[in-house]
C-alpha cells in the first residue's frame, strides 16, 4: 500500500533548507530507496516515492514557512539536475499505475504554479547540471530557469526520440502555452534526444539565463536577491502534524473523514463530518489551533483519502459522497474564512481546499453525492455535491430537511481547473440562475434544490432505497474505461486553461501512447530502453 | 482504396432535394452498399462511405445552392432517424481505421457548424424517429433539433452503457459546451442506453421541441418558414465538377497538386502549383470560371490529396510540402479574394480554403515545408508553411530568392480550429512581431525569414541536401504514435474552442478507449455487441 504522508525528517530524496526568506529544495535521490522492486533511481531519476516528498515539501512551505518568498529548486548531484521519471520503473509498471503516477506528478507541478500565482512565492529552477525529460518538466513548472554553462549540461525532452512516449508531466503544453516557444522550435526540441545547451536554449526561450560554472551560484543568488528586494513577510507558520487514521478491514477512519469500502459492489462511501460547534472566529485563534482547525484538517484528510482510493483501491469505481454536519456550523466557518481571506493562513487554507476539490474533479472514479436527512452539503461542503457526477437528495416534505445550502465561498473561492466555479460550470446555460441561488434563501430543501437545479434527482422515501441501489449497481456495471473518458469530458465544460489542457488533451494522448505496442509491446521503445535489443516500430500512422 | 469523391447522382445513402430556399437532406442508407465486407448498414447506421456522401452534400450546398437558407436533415426510414456508426463495422475495423473514420465524421459535423456560423444557413434536424449514438451526434451538430412524439422515438447516446466506448463524434463535448446541458444531466443521459423521449428530452435541453406524429411535418415546416421570413438570397451557384487526377505507381497527379511517395523512406512530397498568369479580377469572371478558379480547384485537390494520404497511405509518416508558383500571381489572387470577400462565392472559396488548411492541421502526419529556389510560399500558400511542424529554407544570398511572402489573407482569413490565425499561434510570445511581418516588406529572403521567425532553419547550399536528408530520416525513424500525440499537443497552443476540445481531448480519450481490452479485447463490449456472449470487464479504474 502506497502511503502519501511524509515529512522532512523522513525525506529520503530531498533536502529542504530554509534561510530567512529563501528556501532551497535540493534533489538528492537515494538510488536504492525505491517504492517498488526492479529498478534503481540513478541520476536523480524519480518514482512516485520521490514525488510524494516533493509534494509534501511544497505543501509545508506554504503552511510552515510563510516567510519564504523565493524557492530555489536544485540538485545535490554533480553535473545532473534530474533525469526525469525512472524509465525502468515506467517499463515495469502497469498501465493504471503509470497513469496515476503521471496524474500525481502533474498535480504536484500545478501546485508549484498555484503557489506562485496565488501566494506569490517565486520558484527558481537552478539547473546545476542536465535536466532531461521530467527533470526539465519540473524546471518548466518553476517561474524561472537558470542553466549552468559547463559545455555539457543541457535541457531536453528525449521522450519522443528515445522512448516513443510523450513528456507526460505537462512539458509539451508548457513549452508552447507557458513559455510560448514557437511551435516549430518546440517540435525540434521535443525530437532532439540530446536537447539544447546554454546559449541556444536561452535564445529559444527554454531557459531564462545561463551562467558559467564558476559564476553559477553567484548568478542564481543575485537573481534571488533581486526578487526579495527590500520586502519581507512577517508571519509565523504552523506545523502540519501527521494525520492520524485507523484502517480496519474495509474502513479507513480519520477524524473527520471516513471511507467504507463495499468491495463486492465496487463502491465506497466517503463521509465527511462537519466541524464541532465552537470554532475560532479570529485569525489569532485560527493560528493557534493550527492544523487542527476543521477546514484544514478535514480537507487534508479528504486529500489523503482520495489519493489512497486512486492508487491503492483501483477496483473501487464509484464513491458515494456523504456529509454529516450542522449546516450552520459549516456556514459559520465559511463566514470566518471569507471575512479573513486576506490573512496568509486563511488564504492558504482556502487555496488548499480548492486544490483538494480539484483533486476530486480529476479523480478517475465516479462520484455520486447522497443527500439524506441530517446530512449537510453546505457552503464549502456543497462543492462536493457540485463536483459529483450526479446527486440524489431524499425528498421528505414533512421533515423539510434543508441540508443543501450556499455560502459566499461557493461564488469564487474554489475555482475548478478551467477557472470557473463549480456553480458557473453547472449553470453555463443559465447564468442568471446564480443570482437566484445566491439570493436570500441560502438553504434549500429537496424540492427547492431540484427545482433550482442544484441536485439531479429528489426521490421520495418510497423510492429512495431502490433508486440509490439501482443507480450504484448500474454505474459499477459499466466499462470503467468508458466512464473515465466520459467523466473527463463532461466535468470540464466551458473554457480551457493550461491545467485542463495538461489533464485533458495531453494526458489522454499520453495514456493512449502508454498502451500502444510501439511503446509497451515486446518490441516497443519503452520496453527496450537500455537493452541490447532495439525498438521496432509498426510505422502505420494513426 | 477509399475514394472521397462523389456527387448527388451517385449517392447511395442520401437524397438531396432543393426546393427554393429550403434543402432537404434525407438519409436512406442502403444496407448492402457498404465500404467493406462483413456488416450490413441496418437502421440507417453508417460507415465511412455514408459520411463521404454527407460531406459532399454539405459542400455542394455551399457552392451549388447559395440560394438555400435552411437545411432540413431527416430520414426516409420509418421510425428511425439514424442509429449512428455501424457497430459491426467498428468491431471489425483496425484501430487506425476507427480513428480516421471518427476524425472524418468529426470534420463533417464541424463543416455543418462552419456553414451555419459563417454562411448563415440554418440546419434543422427533423428526427422522424429515434436518433441514437452518432445519429444524435449528427442532430446535435445542427442548429435546432425536433423530435417526433410517437411514444417511442428517443434521442440517446448509448455508447458508454452498451459498447464501452465514447460517443466519438463530438457528442459529449457538444452536450455540455454547445447545448450547455447541466453536467449531471449529461452524465445521466450518456449512461442511459434507451435515452430520453420528447417531453423530458426537451426539458433537459437535448432537443428544441417535439411534435406528435400527425403534426411533425407541419411543425418542422412552420419553423422553416419562420427562419426564411421574407428574405431570400439572389445568387446562382456554380457546379463542382469531379476532380481529374492521374495515379501512376507512386505519383498522384492533379492539375495543381502532385503527390509523390517515397515508400521505402516512408515520406511523400506534396507539391502545390500556383495559378497561371491571367486570373480573374472581378466576381463576374470568378463566377464564370467556377470550380476551375485556382483557389477553389487547387484547395479541392489539396483536400482530396490529404484525405487520400490519411486513409490510403498509413505508412507515410512525413509529408514534405513544396509550393511552385510565381509569388506575384498568388499575391494578386489574394488581393482579388480580399477585395471581394463579401461576395458569396468568394466567401465560400475562402471558407473552403480555411477548412482544407484545418484538415492539414488535424492530419496525423508530420509536415515539413521545404522552401527552395523558385518555390513560393506566398499569401495563402504561406499558410502551408505556417501549418508545418517545421520549415527549411535554402539560404542562397546571391540569388536573394524571396519566395516567402505575406498577404492580407494571412491576417485573418484562415483561422485554425483554436480561433487564432497560424501567424498568431506562431508568435504567441511576441505579438508585436506581427506588425513587423505585416509591414511594408511583404517578401522575405531566407535570412530575413529566419531572422523574423517565419522559418525554422535556413541552411546554405553547402549543408542543404544533407540537412534535409537527415531531417527526413530522423523524423521517419521515430515512433509514429509518439509523433501523433506530440504534434496534436504542439500545433494548438493558445485558446481552446469546442472544435479543439473535440479533436484534442475527446478524440484522445476515445482513441485510448478504442484500444482498451474492455472495448476491443476478446471479452470487450464492442467485440461482444450483438453476440450471445456478454462483455466481461476488468473493473480496475485507470
Amino acid at each position: 500500500m502506497i502511503n502519501f504522508q511524509t515529512s522532512p525528517d523522513r525525506y529520503q530524496h530531498w533536502k529542504l533548507d530554509i534561510n530567512g526568506s529563501v528556501a532551497t529544495l535540493s534533489m538528492d535521490v537515494s538510488e536504492d530507496q525505491t517504492l517498488n522492486e526492479g529498478y534503481k533511481l540513478k541520476l536523480n531519476s524519480y518514482d512516485l516515492g520521490v514525488d510524494i516528498e516533493l509534494a509534501d515539501a511544497i505543501q509545508r512551505l506554504r503552511f510552515e514557512h510563510p516567510e519564504v518568498r523565493a524557492v530555489v529548486v536544485t540538485s545535490l548531484k554533480p553535473r545532473i539536475f534530474c533525469a526525469g521519471a525512472n524509465i525502468y520503473m515506467l517499463g515495469t509498471s502497469s498501465h493504471a499505475f503509470k497513469v496515476n503516477f503521471c496524474k500525481f506528478t502533474n498535480e504536484t507541478r500545478c501546485a508549484i504554479e498555484d503557489d506562485s500565482r496565488h501566494s506569490g512565492r517565486r520558484y527558481l529552477a537552478a539547473l546545476n547540471g542536465t535536466a532531461s525529460g521530467g527533470g526539465y518538466e519540473l524546471a518548466i513548472a518553476c517561474d524561472e530557469i537558470y542553466l549552468v554553462d559547463d559545455g555539457n549540461s543541457a535541457v531536453s525532452l528525449p521522450e519522443v526520440p528515445l522512448l516513443g512516449v510523450l513528456p507526460g508531466t505537462g512539458g509539451l503544453t508548457r513549452l508552447v502555452d507557458k513559455r510560448r516557444i514557437r511551435r516549430d522550435r518546440a517540435d525540434v526540441f521535443s525530437t532532439l534526444a540530446e536537447g539544447l545547451k546554454g546559449k541556444r536554449a536561452k535564445e529559444w526561450g527554454l531557459i531564462d539565463d545561463t551562467f558559467p560554472t564558476s559564476k553559477f551560484q553567484e548568478g542564481v543568488n543575485a537573481r534571488v536577491q533581486e526578487i526579495l528586494g527590500d520586502e519581507s513577510v512577517n508571519a509565523t507558520g504552523i506545523v502540519l502534524n501527521p494525520l492520524t487514521l485507523e484502517q480496519i478491514e474495509d474502513v479507513r477512519n480519520y477524524k473527520y473523514v471516513k471511507v467504507r469500502l463495499y468491495r463486492d459492489q465496487r463502491y465506497a462511501d466517503l463521509t465527511i463530518r462537519g466541524p464541532e460547534a465552537d470554532q475560532p472566529k479570529t485569525t489569532a485563534e485560527i493560528q493557534q489551533l493550527g492544523d487542527a482547525y476543521w477546514p484544514l484538517q478535514a480537507y487534508r484528510e479528504l486529500d489523503d483519502a482520495l489519493l489512497h482510493l486512486r492508487v491503492n483501491e483501483p477496483l473501487i469505481g464509484l464513491v458515494c459522497l456523504r456529509a454529516e454536519a450542522d449546516a450552520d456550523a459549516v456556514l459559520s466557518i465559511d463566514k470566518t474564512l471569507a471575512a479573513n481571506h486576506e490573512h496568509w493562513l486563511v488564504r492558504e487554507i482556502l487555496l488548499n481546499m480548492a486544490r483538494v476539490l480539484r483533486r476530486l474533479d480529476l479523480t478517475a472514479k465516479s462520484f455520486f453525492a447522497i443527500v439524506e436527512p441530517n446530512s449537510c452539503f453546505a457552503g464549502n461542503l456543497l462543492e462536493l455535491l457540485l463536483a459529483s457526477d450526479r446527486s440524489y437528495m431524499l425528498n421528505n416534505p414533512e421533515a423539510r430537511e434543508t441540508s443543501v445550502a450556499v455560502s459566499h465561498l461557493n461564488a469564487g473561492a474554489f475555482p475548478m481547473s478551467n477557472g470557473l466555479t463549480r456553480m458557473q460550470s453547472r449553470f453555463l446555460a443559465e447564468p442568471n440562475k446564480l443570482e437566484e441561488i445566491f439570493g436570500e434563501r441560502q438553504k434549500f430543501d429537496a424540492e427547492e434544490a431540484e427545482e433550482v437545479g442544484l441536485v439531479t434527482f429528489a426521490p421520495d422515501e418510497l423510492d429512495w432505497e431502490d433508486e440509490i441501489r439501482v443507480a450504484i449497481e448500474e454505474r459499477t456495471s459499466l466499462s470503467p474505461d468508458a466512464l473515465t473518458g466520459m467523466e473527463a469530458s463532461l466535468r470540464f465544460a466551458g473554457p480551457e486553461t493550461m491545467d485542463t489542457k495538461i489533464y485533458g488533451r495531453l494526458t489522454a494522448w499520453q495514456n493512449w501512447i502508454f498502451q500502444r505496442p510501439n511503446a509497451v509491446g515486446e518490441h516497443g521503445a519503452l520496453t527496450n530502453y537500455g537493452k541490447p535489443t532495439k525498438a521496432q516500430f509498426d510505422y502505420k500512422r494513426t
